[in-house]
């Protein structure tokens, strides 16, 4: 990778600051805040970060229409990172009154990078829908579709392979196989969906993503330009979260590593295990650290909270608690895995009431456009 | 180009002999040609060489089904060179008793290699339509689309991406910006699509073409071999034909050059004058031609005769009555001339007559799938 972000690896971004500044990407401000403040992960800079964010707070504020569109890589069950993106675009939908969430099965990509093909991706996608029900998705204001049937978006992507140079493919992604190209420029047909005539048209369209993702935001908007004059297109806006580390405190939560992340398919009790096991910002004695205090900006513990598990005073308690030295790895970390347990176990049932909903939306999305292959 | 075909150029193969050694392409036989020397193209050698041609002449032996599959990049209307793949189709399909005649519009590569969008692809192709059925086609036994609106054909795009590496992309066509490179993996769907479960699975295919669209081949022959433990694909057979030259003697005939071809639109009047003008094999008096007899063998009017004008008899007497020196090159040409204008004139007639059929045909492919973009 030539210019730092690489979409399909595992290394964990080290400074925000220097990328955000290389590629011109904003801070969250004062006046993004105060529309999307009633969102937690706003409020506790989990998304941090974003591109023309204000395109997407205008239509909020003034009731027009703006789409959302995200996607998963159907190669396993959700795990705490990837899981992040679905309540954001959970979130985007809510906050929206039309009916433009659009949901990527990225089966494509499964193909290229990883060799899984698509009836294997269309199993694995079920749990990943049902995941996304779970977290509160409406799917009567959502569309839902396999990569691999959509026409649109394959259109798209040849619509935007005109222009583009090896060199800048190779300068955003790096030096790749034609399958993993191919699969950048899907991507950017997905992300430009929503703006299909079919669609609604042109309109303003919020894509989150882990900031490991930005090749693909960047690639977009410039073919989203470069389309402006001929299909009157609106270049997409982009938050931007922390990425989730691995429990062990190295690189980011992924799939390609199990023991790096809690899946959401976990069972509670190895979740429980997994929290006790991971990494902390305490000190190496608990006398030090009763003295000292820890340091909760390196601990994955108090990560999980801040994501997924704690509301805000709770988080301030915990943090507060730890800076004093007050709270010790070993209780609060009991505390956490317990919270995380209840979290998995709340979720599983919520899961099994919406699976024969998500088994329907599957089929429909993989029985649309024509059979075979 | 980096070993020596390029299906984008306008260059020509200048030593076949070479070309079919160095990629392994065979002569057509004696035993071949038992069962298509019904065929003027291959009784005359303008259909020259092969690639697996017997699995094709086996089907046709046995009655078994095997398809056909060719297409045009919808720029302009068929000239001479490009109207012979046409003849071919059209024979391969009379040849056949199934209906798997398979023709794709090449709007894709339009757009890729020429920036022409799809609407006016749109247009242009219900002219190559109406020349197609103007020369035999049976619509009936034919499925007529455009890449741009056919999922299947882009799906195999995708499938067949993986595992090709850039080396592989670029010692096949050499170093091109990534729409090119797509546009090539679109027309192996292309030729894979006959044996697709919808067309009835695999099945010998036969893909007439050019000399120089064997890299296509050779790709695509490479996937199937991939695909076939999956998909059962047969590796596709293909012919080869001569280049047709300039009507100026140096390059092939190419849309790219409107001075170079004779276009099946052209006014006759205008074509006539076209032939007047060639490039022919003739001595520099008509004393030296006499005496030495003039050289078929480099002569553009000897090449017109032979692709699309003159039965086997009359080529016969053109050939004898040239070397012998009792045809000078005057009369040759005002005859040729004539017989040219006559067959676009009867071609013009007939196509006049399919034009409101063609118009039918491309509006269905044209509307199939989804609208937009």
């Amino acid at each position: 990778m030539s210019e730092g972000l690489d979409p399909w690896a595992t290394t964990l971004v080290s400074d925000y600051e220097e990328v955000m500044e290389r590629f011109g990407i904003r801070r969250i401000d004062e006046k993004l805040m105060e529309v999307f403040g009633d969102s937690p992960f706003f409020r506790r800079g989990v998304i941090f970060a974003h591109r023309d964010l204000e395109r997407v707070a205008d239509a909020v504020i003034s009731g027009r229409e703006y789409a959302v569109i995200t996607g998963i890589k159907p190669t396993g069950p959700y795990h705490l990172g990837t899981f992040q993106t679905a309540k954001e675009f959970v979130y985007f939908q809510k906050r929206s009154t039309a009916s433009s969430a659009v949901f990527a099965i990225a089966d494509v990509e499964a193909w290229e990078d990883n060799g899984q093909f698509f009836d294997v991706s269309r199993e694995v996608a079920v749990d990943n829908v049902a995941d996304l029900l779970a977290a509160g998705l409406d799917p009567e204001r959502a569309y839902i579709y396999f990569q691999s049937r959509e026409a649109r978006v394959q259109r798209m992507a040849v619509i935007a392979a005109r222009g583009i140079t090896m060199a800048t493919m190779r300068a955003v992604y790096g030096e790749r196989g034609i399958g993993l190209y191919l699969s950048a420029l899907i991507q950017v047909g997905d992300i430009l969906l929503p703006q299909h005539p079919d669609l609604g048209g042109p309109k303003p369209t919020v894509v989150p993503v882990g900031i490991d993702q930005d090749p693909h935001i960047r690639l977009t908007r410039d073919v989203a330009g470069r389309m402006r004059s001929r299909y009157g297109l609106v270049e997409p806006s982009s938050t931007y979260h922390l990425l989730m580390r691995s429990l062990l405190g190295d690189k980011k939560m992924s799939k390609r590593d199990p023991m790096s992340f809690i899946s959401m398919a976990d069972d509670p009790d190895l979740a429980y295990r997994k929290v006790m096991n991971a990494f902390t910002g305490g000190r190496d004695t608990a006398e030090e650290q009763r003295r000292l205090g820890g340091d909760p900006t390196r601990c994955v513990v108090y990560e999980l909270a801040r994501f997924h598990l704690y509301d805000d005073e709770e988080l301030k308690e915990m943090w507060d608690k730890c800076v004093s030295g007050e709270r010790l790895c070993g209780p609060c970390k009991r505390e956490v895995a317990e919270r995380m347990a209840l979290f998995l176990r709340e979720h599983r049932r919520r899961k099994e009431e919406v699976r024969p909903q998500a088994e329907k939306i599957v089929e429909a999305a993989a029985e649309s456009l024509n059979s075979g292959w």
